[in-house]
């Protein structure tokens, strides 16, 4: 495997940032964006539960409808790739079920053998106290997928921007995703900045490190 | 900067996996580690906020009294580094001007050309209807951080395990945190694979791509 070396991630880290305004005009091979959506795929969540879907959306009317429940901003339009983060509203029996037969498919193991795998899940997210605030805890587990795409696009020098300012009702309406169980908590476009965004070279806002990590 | 092939990366992306257990001898460098905290740091975050802490445990002691909070899952005294993942309980309107502040300082621009800026998030966090809700959208933003985490360790060949199972309210107690605004929300022990790890080389459990990402 590639390492990088530490200054190397951070030349990384630091070049990564959300960008304002894309190049509209380039756009994201078909190579580089099948790692990426292959890298959403492996991201990992907990319990490996995947609660998750990403909507790739690349129609420029859908965008345009988009847009203009997200503020207005260009980004939705201008970006190569716009990948909108739909989180599970729900985990019932049968989602835990569904990763279990998976495994068993994948890792060729028999399904008792997975049975305490199984009945924690259970315990935890269908009868436990978590159900009370599971798409809570979906979406923290999307958030994961979020950060790892930022960073990933960002390792094959593609720049993204997170976008919380938007409008996720809507999307679920125009994207038709009420009543599948899933629903819109943010989206991410990639693709190139535009050497007009002079978001680009500001320096990065960030507290003290002694602000933000305490040692025990 | 130093750019990943798409193959590259997916290379990363499969070598990482939830380190079942930790080779106790082996310690990441101070170089290494130095750069993971960065890393944290360089996280995003809605508005920039950095709604976080992370604590970096060290101490032996603790870690016992955490393992013992974590259904005993021997990564927490094997791992390396053991990293607890705090959020912050609520925003205010004082942490908004805590942002601005930092961001006059970093940018050297005027705290006025920054009022539509600081406006608009006090709007949305403070006065808005997501503060009713704000320790979730807080979590969320952690969990970025987390996403990221993982793969720039692996990126540094660092092997981490993300931990839910643990009892944050329990964690809140040992490390003091009850009254500070943060709360814990997960941990994540970073290291080195044991030899002995069977999960290492198990293939990963991922639905198909037809089932996670659809195309608009």
């Amino acid at each position: 495997m590639k390492k990088l070396s530490p200054s190397e991630l951070l030349q990384t880290q630091n070049w990564r940032y959300a960008t304002k305004i894309f190049d509209a005009t380039k756009k994201i091979s078909s190579e580089e964006w099948k790692a990426l959506e292959e890298s959403l795929i492996l991201s990992p969540s907990s319990y490996g539960l995947q609660p998750w879907k990403f909507l790739v959306v690349n129609n420029p009317e859908v965008r345009q409808k988009l847009m203009a429940v997200s503020w207005n901003q260009k980004q939705v339009v201008d970006c190569s790739q716009f990948v909108v983060f739909l989180g599970k509203t729900d985990i019932q029996k049968s989602d835990v079920e569904h990763l279990v037969d998976r495994t068993v498919e994948i890792r060729h193991v028999p399904k008792e053998s997975l049975n305490v795998y199984r009945d924690m899940m259970v315990a935890d997210l269908v009868n436990g106290p978590r159900h009370a605030v599971i798409s809570a805890w979906t979406s923290r587990q999307v958030y994961i997928a979020l950060g790892n795409f930022m960073t990933s696009a960002a390792l094959l020098g593609v720049d993204t921007c997170p976008m919380e300012g938007i409008d996720p009702a809507k999307y679920d309406e125009i994207l038709n995703i009420k009543g599948t169980g899933y629903a819109t908590l943010c989206a991410c476009a990639a693709g190139y900045r535009s050497q007009e965004d002079k978001y680009a070279t500001l320096p990065k806002v960030r507290y003290p490190s002694n602000e933000l990590i305490s040692r025990v």
